[in-house]
């Protein structure tokens, strides 16, 4: 080594800093803490990060080329192409300069320690060469294990062991490891080669063959690499060299990109991975050697009790071999009393040292326990909320620090039905989690037959290989989806996140054939119309209607969302049209109803048919004839509503949507029309299906959601809006006559300019607020107050002039995102947007994640704006916008004084606003 | 008069400064330049208009919020009430202090000039009192004339005169002005006394009463006075004050508060009216005296020669009376020619001075000439634009001071039909020119009746006392629209300008009877079906088919537009769809096209079939089976454009609409399904029908302008993009190959989002541009600009994003418009604007003329952040905006390129831009 030029690469174990993850990766540094907390690790070293970005940088930006288009998730064949092409030419990279003179040297170093020389068969060194990021991605890069082995090696162990057995069953298993993993050749020619082996042998399992027919795998597996790659390395120096490379290889495999994108692990977070060489330790040479794997606290359910399990005699494969079933840890307290203490010791300095709960690796050799690995556990929703209170508890964590251990993502699945935990059944299949919720359906293949048979009342659960624009009907029948093919980001997962449907996708055991309407799963078959259940939070597939249960929050919820009302900026309410959503809301804490449409109140019969006769009015006198005994009607509801917030600010929304959302389709009624025509009916009756048709079409416009709507009716039928405000207003003026404080906001929607203000205040707002004061003998106008939604975009861009017109501001983002982008909700959410997301033209959907460069930017000019002509305003966002953590960070970062969310997303939007506020109290 | 404090109110015409006409008014001023000119004027002084404010300041508030309800145009109920508010303030209002002092002081100079004395029978001087505001609003205020007359002075006067009658003519006519105008005593009252009295002698005209039939009128006025008023004041000092007073109180009145309305002058440029008085000359006193007007230029049709009329023993208002007709000025060449010499000289003098064509009134009293007023003369909008070229060609004017001459609006009123000039017809009923253009049609008075006569191939005009939303399908229906109530925004005139058809509006000499479809003008019966003729410009209404003229450019309009073109900085270019259009667009001066939408050139049948079948396809294969022949038909069109185009850009926008606006309506498919049935087809031609109407319904749209359109077409089907540009591109190389220098630049429409245009360039655009340069052997990208328009809020909000990935920006401001104020304008214009506009909640159409506030907003954010990242960006707009003239002058302060309009208003924006650059030239 050693021009000056050089960088530093490699790091022992007792010299690296372990506070540096991104250098070391997340199992590099675990070992450097426990070395240096003076716990026993096997000796060894980390190569950086650092080493592998260099190893990368030659070919930078075509590997991430290849890799944004792999992110598209293409189909099989082309995916294949583009892993073929990133694996060419990784292959052809050097190494960088010096790494390996580095890696000598350490390799000495190690020597030193254990005693052992690395290919000396008489006392070998073997070593694992271990993959290991910044963030964990378990299981998503490679490890290999013992090597250093090769046909003198293997010897020498078989002699020093006393266990030729242990010694080929090593060199067999560390040849088609290395062969697989580093060399690239496929598992299977190595399993055909041990199958006949086996049956040539007569036996089972892998731990009956004898030692020669483990001598013979040896040599078939080395006739195998060198078939199809070349003479295998005897050379431990040259095994190394490979394998490192190969670590650094399998950073870009196809998993763990996918896993990164899934997860949202950016380059800041973890850019490539580190490598650890560690000299072996075999937990299988005896009776007083094993291994295992401890959790601090229960990973399921967050109790505070140590949780693991141990095999004694056995290998870490072993366990996945699964011939043998491990034990509970209490075990090994029985078995190993001392060692059991020295390990639990160890963890509550590690969990202490590491604020979480840690998941541990040891193995036993010989009566000597050594830790491999130690990483922050990762849990349930439910365990994680459950730890990060006892945590605090335990004086371990800050509250703050406790806030950010909870994404607001936990939160929300412990709001969607879940599989029973009492139900003990394996899933028979898993994907990704992609929209959550557990749900039992009976099996369809076809969209159209989903429709038929949910019609027919059916719970189904729609199964395709994947999804595509024409299958979205088939979305909306289904009480779920589940997908054989297809990423987080995939047609299936967009719409059955937007449209709010569980979904599983990418569930690859599945096998699909749609002529015999049927899936199997290996042997088992699943016919159309059988029921199966999906979970799209865990991606669990199970056959059969398995035991669901609605979510019930324990205690630990409430005392952390305590702790994140203490610290959120942000004002959380609710969005509650009828009484059960205001029970709701204010069980999950909201501070007020956010958004009250009017619009749901107007279901029931008997009122839609008033509110039709409204609309149908041709003069006012007609409208306020329907009117008055409509807004009678709904007074109740918003007295009982009222009441349910008592003390609560409750907005409510004055008409908004299009009329004629309230009328049956001009199309429907031709064709009951021309079929009363064809049946025959009097003149009369038709006469009335003609007038209702030409009224109804005459109402119709092109554009509804940018016609005449909202204030726009008040400005036109200012009868219409005194009539609504007079029913919110008397509910109040009672209420407060029956000694309650009521606390009425009224929110005129769909303002463009602030004239319009003006003018339903003056010529409807205002005067029935004054009829009821007189008429109540009590004055309102100083206890209420008088606000818009905005949700044009001239809204914000004016909010100066409007601002002064109102005492607060609401954001519609839903309406507000369509106006940005001219994107109308209703066309394409099941249209192209899936299309424009899974093409890359679009990052998220805009709908569900507000949009920084455009949405944002006008509601943040629309709040300096009216904050700056009126001190006074209160600003808050109703958009559905408002339960989502990403767009409460933009909205705490705006400065705006409260989001509202539907109920179930209070929680969500309580704990997201504590993350805004830590995040930019840290940042500012 | 006296204290310091007393601010100077009176100013005589020798010591006011002529140039201050906010001071002294229009008529004051001039006055006092003729004076200190050394021309001939009685001896008079004015009162300042900071007098007249002065007079009204006591109650500014109160008054200016009535004008305001006044200037919404309420029912004449209403509005009578009103006024009777206004009138009843300004009653009670003291006139400013000391004001009067100094009228005293100024009146006794004016008897000493004089050498008459105010109020002497002996020697009496007699004085006019008239209005005269900043900018002149003939015949709109008030003016009294022969103040000073009593029952004494009138005998002294027909002592001096030796002329009884004429002294009682003048004080019968100065009792009944100063009744009517200073006491506001309806004038009915004194016609039927004056009537009665005519009568009485068996005579018709007024000039026929005898001398004690004028006495007795003058009894029994003053008697109508005493019983309307109180007794009618001797004194001419009071006399003089109530005057002045009733003049201050004209600036308030209805016709005044409408014409500067109407006529859109602020109060920064008129802010009430001064007052002048004037020692009386008289034209009546023998055939030595005469009355005339002169025009320094033909105001018709712009000649140069002096134009007026004169009439010998004559007071103006005989000529009013229209009992004598008045001589073309020749006469008085021939009766005065000293006089007509010395009139001539000084006007041309005035000419020069004042730099515009003059009107002249004068009076000749015994043989000497008097200057009543001189004034900028109104002219025909094609006398304007001759005389303004003409004014320079004499060196009087500057070419930029010429510019300003003329309004845009003069020049767009030269490009429509007009009334054939030599129709000498005259009209039957005046109203207000509400939407230009001449046209003829059959009368009806009802919508319905205009829709079905429409459909039956006749040209209709639609008569209405005014007009409501449920009027507007007559007017799509008829080629103009006539009302007898109603002002320039009143609902026919917004609508008829909005939809382009030509109106005259509150013609209120028109009687309409609905019930014997017939309107009346006086004795003149009009009925249903009979053909009328109304000029949208001048607001005159014709009995019958009058001639009309399709527009003839005369040669100082090119003259003058080379000199706009000089001027102004913005490029001016036409859109232009089909080849006549880029016809026109050249011959009118455009420097290329702005926008060319492709789709026009699909209306012919056979291509609309084949678009049909492309948008009805089920997959790309059949897509591409009907593009190949459709873009083949297409590249005539688009090669004969670049032809015409040569050397001048043209861009061309890629497929921008719905798709479903190329399909017949689903309910059309619906209903022609139902119908074969009941007649019965047979089952093939069912099944085709119920596919058609499966797909149509399919394909059909919430909210289509926010749908599946523009760039998101070619990001779905990029085929359509690609066989579109393969056409343009194809069409600019065979005409490169042929020696021509066509100009391509492809517009990219309704994109959002950066990565739209990354995607189709990739995938579309720039594979069809390598295709033809492969197949045409000539390098093309070079040639050509790719750019985008910009049509959502969030490309403004994004453009740096955007102007990255573009050669060009052009605003489509009506998309721009919708989407700002959230206002679909297909579903608003013919619905709640016109009610937002007329009762003041929108103060003009924001698509005809750009919204400041919001859209120019969004204009400028987009421009100045597509600028900064692309240096090298042309940004224009090719939004129907780029024809009008105030939009023009925002987008020229925002500092874009060019603005891109219909070939007609190609003209307008030229004279409109050059207009916008010497206003900020003059600013900065």
């Amino acid at each position: 080594m050693g021009s000056e030029m050089t960088k530093k690469y490699v790091f022992s174990f007792e010299e690296g800093d372990w506070r540096d993850k991104k250098l070391l990766g997340g199992k590099g540094a675990s070992l450097a803490q426990m070395v240096q907390l003076g716990l026993p690790v096997p000796p060894g070293f980390t190569i950086t990060t650092e080493a592998c970005r260099d190893f990368y940088s030659y070919e930078e930006e075509t590997i991430e080329k290849l890799v944004k288009e792999l992110e598209r998730g293409p189909p099989p064949d082309i995916r294949d192409k583009l892993i073929g092409e990133v694996w060419k030419i990784v292959d052809r990279l050097p190494v960088p300069e010096g790494l390996f003179e580095q890696v000598k040297v350490y390799v000495k170093k190690l020597e030193e320690k254990s005693g052992k020389i690395f290919g000396d068969p008489n006392k070998p060194l073997l070593v694992s060469v271990r993959s290991g990021a910044a963030v964990s991605m378990p299981g998503m890069m490679d490890t290999v294990l013992n090597l250093g082995l090769n046909d003198e090696v293997v010897k020498g162990l078989a002699r020093l062991t006393n266990n030729e057995w242990f010694a080929y069953d090593a060199y067999r298993r560390f040849l088609q490891m290395f062969g697989r993993i580093v060399l690239g050749i496929k598992e299977e020619l190595f399993d055909e080669v041990f199958k006949e082996i086996k049956s040539k042998y007569g036996v089972k399992y892998d731990v009956e063959v004898p030692v020669e027919g483990l001598k013979e795998a040896v040599e078939r597996f080395k006739h195998v690499i060198q078939r199809e790659w070349g003479s295998f390395p005897q050379d431990p120096w040259v095994q190394l060299e490979l394998a490192v490379k190969a670590v650094f290889r399998s950073w870009m495999n196809p998993r763990a990109i996918f896993y990164r994108m899934a997860n949202k692990i950016s380059k800041k977070e973890a850019d490539c991975t580190a490598v650890n060489v560690v000299a072996m330790v075999f937990g299988n040479m005896g009776w007083d050697s094993g291994t295992g794997v401890l959790f601090t606290r229960d990973v399921a359910n967050g109790e505070n009790r140590p949780y693991g399990e141990f095999l004694p005699n056995a290998q870490g494969e072993d366990v996945v071999a699964g011939i043998r079933t491990p034990m509970p840890l209490d075990k090994l307290k029985e078995m190993m009393p001392q060692i059991y203490d020295e390990l639990i010791k160890a963890s509550k300095v590690l969990e202490r040292l590491n604020k979480d709960v840690q998941d541990i690796e040891f193995t036993i050799e010989k009566g000597k326990l050594y830790f491999l690995q130690n990483r922050d556990a990762k849990m349930t929703p439910l365990a994680r909320v459950k730890t990060a209170v006892d945590l605090v508890m335990d004086g371990i964590l800050t509250k703050e620090e406790a806030l950010l251990k909870v994404k607001p993502e936990h939160i929300v699945s412990l709001l969607y039905p879940r599989i029973d935990p009492k139900y003990k059944g394996k899933p028979i299949a898993k994907g990704l989690g992609a929209s959550p919720g557990a749900v039992s359906g009976q099996v369809v293949f076809h969209p159209d037959v989903a429709v038929e048979w949910a019609r027919n009342g059916k719970k189904v659960i729609l199964v395709r290989v994947e999804t595509k624009p024409d299958d979205v009907h088939g979305f909306y029948a289904a009480v779920g989806v589940l997908t054989s093919r297809g990423g987080m980001t995939s047609h299936a997962a967009v719409v059955a996140r937007a449209i709010g449907k569980s979904a599983v996708v990418g569930a690859e055991a599945i096998s699909i054939n749609y002529d015999n309407k049927e899936f199997r799963v290996g042997d088992l078959v699943v016919r159309e119309g059988e029921w199966i259940t999906i979970d799209g939070t865990s991606g669990d597939v199970y056959v059969g209607k398995i035991p669901t249960v609605e979510p019930e929050l324990i205690s630990e919820v409430n005392v952390l969302l305590g702790w994140a009302d203490e610290v959120r900026k942000l004002g959380v309410r609710a969005n509650a049209d009828v009484p059960e959503d205001a029970v709701l809301a204010r069980k999950f804490g909201a501070e007020g109803i956010g958004l009250l449409r009017i619009e749901r109140m107007f279901r029931k019969p008997e009122r839609l048919n008033l509110l039709r006769k409204v609309i149908l009015a041709e003069n006012v006198e007609e409208r306020v004839k329907y009117l008055e005994p409509l807004a009678e009607m709904i007074k109740k509801d918003f007295k009982e509503i009222l009441e349910i917030m008592d003390g609560l600010p409750v907005i409510i929304r004055l008409i908004d949507p299009p009329l004629h959302e309230f009328l049956p389709a001009p199309e429907e009624i031709l064709k009951e029309l021309y079929e009363s025509k064809i049946k025959g009916v009097d003149d009369a009756a038709l006469k009335e299906f003609e007038w209702l048709y030409n009224r109804i079409s005459k109402l119709k416009e092109h554009n509804p959601m940018m016609g005449h709507r909202g204030v726009r009716v008040g400005v036109t039928y200012p009868e219409f809006y005194y009539y609504l405000t007079k029913s919110m207003v008397e509910a109040t003026a009672e209420l407060i006559k029956e000694g309650k404080n009521p606390i009425l906001e009224i929110m005129i929607p769909q303002v463009a300019l602030a004239s319009e203000i003006k003018y339903v205040k003056e010529k409807a707002i205002l005067p029935a607020i004054k009829d009821v004061e007189s008429r109540y003998g009590i004055s309102l106008l100083n206890k209420l107050k008088i606000g818009t939604m905005i949700e044009t975009v001239r809204a914000c861009l004016t909010a100066d002039e409007i601002a002064k017109e109102v005492d607060f501001f609401s954001y519609g983002t839903n309406d507000l995102t369509q106006a940005t982008f001219s994107f109308s909700r209703d066309d394409i959410e099941g249209k192209f947007l899936p299309q424009y997301i899974e093409s890359g033209v679009l990052m998220y959907n805009p709908f569900e994640t507000l949009d920084d460069k455009g949405v944002a930017k006008l509601i943040e000019i629309g709040t300096k704006l009216g904050k700056s002509s009126n001190q006074q305003l209160e600003v808050g966002i109703c958009g559905e916008h408002g339960g989502d953590p990403k767009s409460i960070e933009i909205l705490h970062r705006i400065g705006l004084d409260y989001v509202s969310a539907s109920p179930y997303r209070v929680v969500v939007a309580r704990l997201a606003a504590a993350h805004a506020a830590i995040k930019y109290k840290s940042i500012s």
